[in-house]
């Protein structure tokens, strides 16, 4: 099943199914409680997509795959830093935009990257899981882009302007609830040119720890999303870029990168 | 005017505002939108309180007293880290928890301390604030007990589990609307005698120079909070200890640190 937020032409944003005929179907309701369909139905190219839920907690797992971790230390000429342990950061809900909207680049940004994620969707009220029990509280999957710019991850004592500026944090299309990992390759390109592959199953810590390990301290809710990382090394991207990140099974996120205007 | 949220013996969840007798007069709506009195009233002392509100973004300044800086210097024996910029952070609000409700100690935490903090309420989306213009988008005023585990804050990657552990975020007991951070005195006892104690409003960076830089980059929300730092050094905390944060003119924040049950 693919779930997605869109809003129809002249109406209100609602959730729905997409279908193999690329028809949406409006619920109401929350994909993860108790909903109904409304019996409305459009051609998904009649609606605008939007972010597919806006997350309570809103987790990023950050340095995740080996090879990442190895260009970041290349990038920043510090000593490679594999985390020793499975510790979730966070991103924040005003940088979210939907498929097909627009990354705009402050005027003073000058490094501007791509990192394409596979995101986890919580479904479910989650606190002590076994790691038999960790991937239970999962209602689906979607895709993310963790736009950072690098100058300021390097200068700032946190990451708040570097990965949550406005509009740096697309994701979408769509969840969907079935989702096989293991067999998925994400793959980035910048302008329909291929920059970056990997298997996005292959993490440094796993969804099952990463759930097992956060749910030891923390409560996770319904519609808390989990960035699960990326793998190799982003292009510096410029306005007028379109980038994708196309994960097997999970769709393609598009957007624009446009200079802000001042 | 003192906005806070509750429940009413058997009843729903809701907003109301306090008036001088203690009595909670209901209202349907948010505070800092359009809403209505439903006529409903209670004593204080019959309802419970709830979290002044869920933030959609929680920010956090973290290091932004002066002693408070030098004192963590003398903590982990780095050295001393001023910040040079008004760089925000964050928090998260699974941690979240109501005046009175308890702070639950994690088997495995060793170093419990307490941070007392003056929270900004945003009541108004806000984008490229000027510093005339910064304080105009601020709904209201709440206290903050920015519990942390100091172990992990030195051990771990993130704060995610040293600050955001289920319960280590106290906040309330309500919403103030009007208050004179220049004349208020921040005091936090525990068990009855005073531990800590400063001027309220001598940050580093103050909240007009916060939320200036912030909307440079980022959009502000209505029901977004800022926690603006401490100042200052905590005592261990231990389990039975009741830690009470005093804000002049916001009321006492007061939660009892409990041990897990396990």
């Amino acid at each position: 099943m693919r779930w997605l937020q869109f809003t129809p032409p002249g109406g209100k944003t609602t959730h729905g199914t997409l279908d193999d005929q690329d028809r949406v179907h409006a619920v109401r309701g929350l994909p993860w409680e108790a909903h109904e369909a409304t019996g409305q139905i459009h051609a998904l190219a009649d609606v605008k997509i939007e972010v597919p839920l806006l997350p309570r907690t809103f987790y990023a797992a950050g340095l995740n795959y080996v090879k990442h971790v190895h260009e970041q230390a290349a990038r920043t000429g510090k000593p490679l830093n594999i985390p020793p342990q499975a510790d979730i950061g966070y991103r924040a809900v005003n940088a979210l935009v939907a498929h097909e909207e627009d990354v705009v680049i402050p005027a003073d940004a000058k490094q501007m990257e791509y990192e394409g994620e596979v995101v986890v969707v919580v479904g479910k009220k989650a606190k002590n899981l076994s790691e038999r029990e960790a991937l239970d509280c999962i209602f689906g999957y979607t895709i993310g882009n963790d736009v950072s710019e690098r100058l300021w991850q390097a200068s700032d004592r946190t990451f708040w302007r570097a990965k949550n500026t406005d509009t740096f944090k697309p994701m979408g299309p769509w969840i969907s609830t079935d989702f096989d990992l293991a067999k998925a390759e994400t793959r980035v390109t910048v302008n329909g040119e291929v920059r970056t592959e990997f298997h996005t199953g292959e993490m440094l810590y796993d969804i099952r720890t990463f759930i097992t390990r956060m749910t030891r301290y923390l409560t996770l809710y319904p519609g808390d999303v989990i960035w699960m990382g990326t793998d190799g090394k982003s292009p510096l991207i410029k306005a007028g870029d379109v980038v994708e990140v196309d994960i097997s099974g999970l769709g393609v996120l598009r957007n624009r990168f446009v200079a802000e205007s001042t």
